[in-house]
């Protein structure tokens, strides 16, 4: 008997990554495309970048790296269609939004309140750590923000948050994004298609 | 008057790039598709990663991006139907190759051959540096290896891969596969069909 596919991806994303924005984009009209459930994981890059002796994203501390990506994202949004303007603070820090998120789990209002976080950050530019730039997203969004920041801020989603980080730390998750079908590892936005083929069971299409 | 597209990609690769090799073996036939000529180029990697402080490749030195990259080949050399034998010994030397594959520009012989170096690291898991290995490959092809190698171990040749260091440190390469495309860079093997598309003038295909 073959195990049937999974049908479901585990989104692993930092609100502060870039490639992170253009995935939270793209991945639920292509999720349903495939027929595959989409989870979101915020978790906190800082903290590993720090196990690998790192005070920083590669993107800063390598010159060439850095320079290069900035180009790239230019042409990957036009690509997919998506608003960009090059942060002019990165990676930006994202505690309070993502424990937001993570109290959004299950709630409908979870992926467009990251969607929008996000957008905050890559397409208008502006901070997205503070009580306003979060509070604001939820108002928006016709959510009673006082109570659901203070929620986000007691100790079951610290903890929570806290464990995002050891339960990626544990994945041995080096980046993001990064998807997880089952046990099965996909880094970076390139590799969605592959992952969401992986989950649905489909072979990946490639040009050989 | 718009400038007439480029219609040429230059490809930046190391004999010792696990990626390159996925590069080396669809360039080819997709640039055709696109009617795009390709400029075989070889440098070594080894000093670029030195001026950056390392010893090695960063698929070495982080230990999980190291462990997630050879998943990632298996599954990427399924996906354009590629041999893959994952090396024991990486990143492998490559002077020699590199010195004759420069001698080869512009000859009929110079893709096959790069080819084939990299088929032998890569799906045979050989050493490549090594005069039996570079010469066997040439008597493949029906060339003069004795020859061939002397000429590329002479100083023109030397001199010319020591060029090639020099321009893509100046050109701010930090990793490979890299194409240009005029002056305009793509890192990577999964950006291939970008800088294509790019190099003929269309539109990239983005699923939004």
């Amino acid at each position: 008997m073959q195990d049937s596919p999974a049908r479901r991806i585990e989104f692993w994303f930092d609100f502060g990554s870039n490639y992170s924005y253009i995935t939270a984009m793209r991945i639920v009209p292509l999720a349903a495309r495939y027929g595959v459930q989409v989870a979101w994981q915020p978790f906190l890059l800082g903290p590993i970048f720090k196990s690998f002796g790192w005070d920083s994203s590669p993107f800063v501390l390598q010159k060439q790296k850095g320079a290069y990506v900035w180009k790239d994202m230019v042409r990957q949004c036009e690509k997919y269609g998506l608003p960009w303007r090059q942060p002019s603070s990165f990676p930006r820090a994202a505690v309070l939004p993502s424990r937001v998120a993570l109290l959004g789990e299950g709630a409908p209002w979870q992926d467009e309140f990251c969607r929008r976080v996000f957008a905050l950050n890559f397409a208008q530019d502006r901070d997205i750590h503070t009580p306003e730039a979060v509070g604001g997203i939820l108002e928006e969004l016709g959510l009673p923000a006082g109570e659901l920041m203070q929620a986000a801020q007691a100790d079951p989603i610290k903890l929570k948050l806290r464990q995002q980080g050891e339960t990626a730390t544990a994945r041995e998750v080096f980046g993001a994004p990064t998807f997880f079908v089952g046990s099965e590892m996909f880094w970076g936005n390139d590799r969605l298609e592959d992952a969401l083929a992986f989950a649905a069971g489909r072979q990946p299409a490639g040009q050989p």
